[in-house]
């Protein structure tokens, strides 16, 4: 589907002294979400060059409830927007996996993510090229699939 | 099943410099795989009592070969041994969850982790109460199950 | 001084796959520079009321050029802005320690921080008392000392 | 000195749950005390061959006592023991800098790490070179000085 969902496990090490899962350890989740939405290469374990050749240039993160440690996974949502010559926002929504009955799923956080492709051999951005940009477009927004499917 | 298995996903970011699993995050994937195998109550996200309620007094640990970052989740095999008034022993084994048709599972590390109950209001050890006791014997080793039931 | 200043070393771990600092890991150097600023009692080692009982509530973060591990610690400059009943804007800049022969600084990062203070027991935010929010004055933005103190 | 006492400074973030250095944040820590006594060459921030060249294939740690995050460093002592032909053991101590004025030092783990100096370009352990072993063997132990030196 356009959007991605992936279905993230929380570890009990996310957790820190106040007993909620840490602020940055939420970037992880983030990082995670991306690298997978994106596409890694099982047979090496190595991610794509969309993942490996890109850097993140900004993040907004907005902290709407606290998320506590359980040992059902959280849900991601990513999309893609502003794809430029050399760099994408991605935008990723934190939130429980299953709608409730009434009303919207659960949102725990919502972050808009700038990334840059980049040569790390030259040490600078690259373009991008037409097969990544098609990627990403493949990313853009959508209305959310009814049910949601597990990426 | 007495031996628990725990299906557990490894993140991008557990790799450092080298492009492999850090040594350091290994024993981030066995500390989940303990507090999943002695159960946390989903309800509050916090971990049972005899989750929280437990120290780590000593680790043993070898890494076999190198782990790669996949997308797949890898297996830790968890069973307990040497029962005794406030501690206990943990031995794990990180490893592929489907058996090759031929020969053993690819097993990637092997573990063994010295656990004290503890009472952290008074600041000491503290004896396992029978509950907990009978909990860890129900994780004593046993052949593997064959097929490996998912934990 | 009004501003704060945190000298913070790196660790080689906080390098990804990509042989730099990881962006979340840059969060982790943030926290740290908070909670140092905000004060910790070293006698017992636990967070004051002010640094525990604060979460945030959103950041905003530019990663202007890649930093690279070494021994040496970087900067962490610190203020504070915009200080509410019961909130807080955090300001932080991750810059090299010794300013160049000529022109600025070499800077990292640039974040801002959106902290609430929070009641954990009561589980919602709570008002800043009159003594926290005259520490937080304190630390109210000013033209950089020169030379820098070392915080 | 032949032992290397490196002085390292925790993070807010290494406590877990339980309001106490994890036990899995000490393995970082026991990681920096390595590259740093190894040698990193700060002109470019990456480490050494010999840093970068080893794996580690074994772990044994002992938590004496429960660590406390505070602001002030921790010392971690480090000794090089049976330099092999591609291998060699650390030991490594993390205690109180300052010893108190009648008897040792406070110890809060000793741990031994079994390195392999490994050639990741073709993925198997490679024997180290005579410059490695001439400095691992400088690492050797010997009575602590007195006072302590600050690696």
């Amino acid at each position: 589907m356009p959007r991605s969902r992936q279905l993230l496990s929380l570890r009990w090490g996310d957790m820190d002294a106040y007993r909620h899962v840490n602020n940055v350890e939420v970037l992880r989740l983030l990082e995670e979400a991306r690298v997978r939405a994106f596409g890694v290469s099982g047979a090496e374990g190595s991610p794509t060059l969309l993942a490996t050749g890109t850097v993140v240039a900004r993040h907004e993160v907005d902290y709407l409830r606290p998320l506590d440690y359980r040992t059902a996974p959280v849900a991601v949502d990513l999309w893609v927007e502003d794809v430029g010559g050399a760099s994408f926002r991605v935008r990723c929504e934190v939130l429980e996996p299953d709608p409730p009955a009434v009303g919207e799923p659960r949102t725990y956080v919502r972050a808009s993510t700038t990334c840059v492709s980049y040569d790390f051999a030259a040490g600078r951005p690259r373009r991008l090229d037409p097969a990544e940009r098609e990627r990403l477009a493949a990313l853009a927004d959508e209305p959310p699939p009814a049910p949601p499917a597990t990426g």
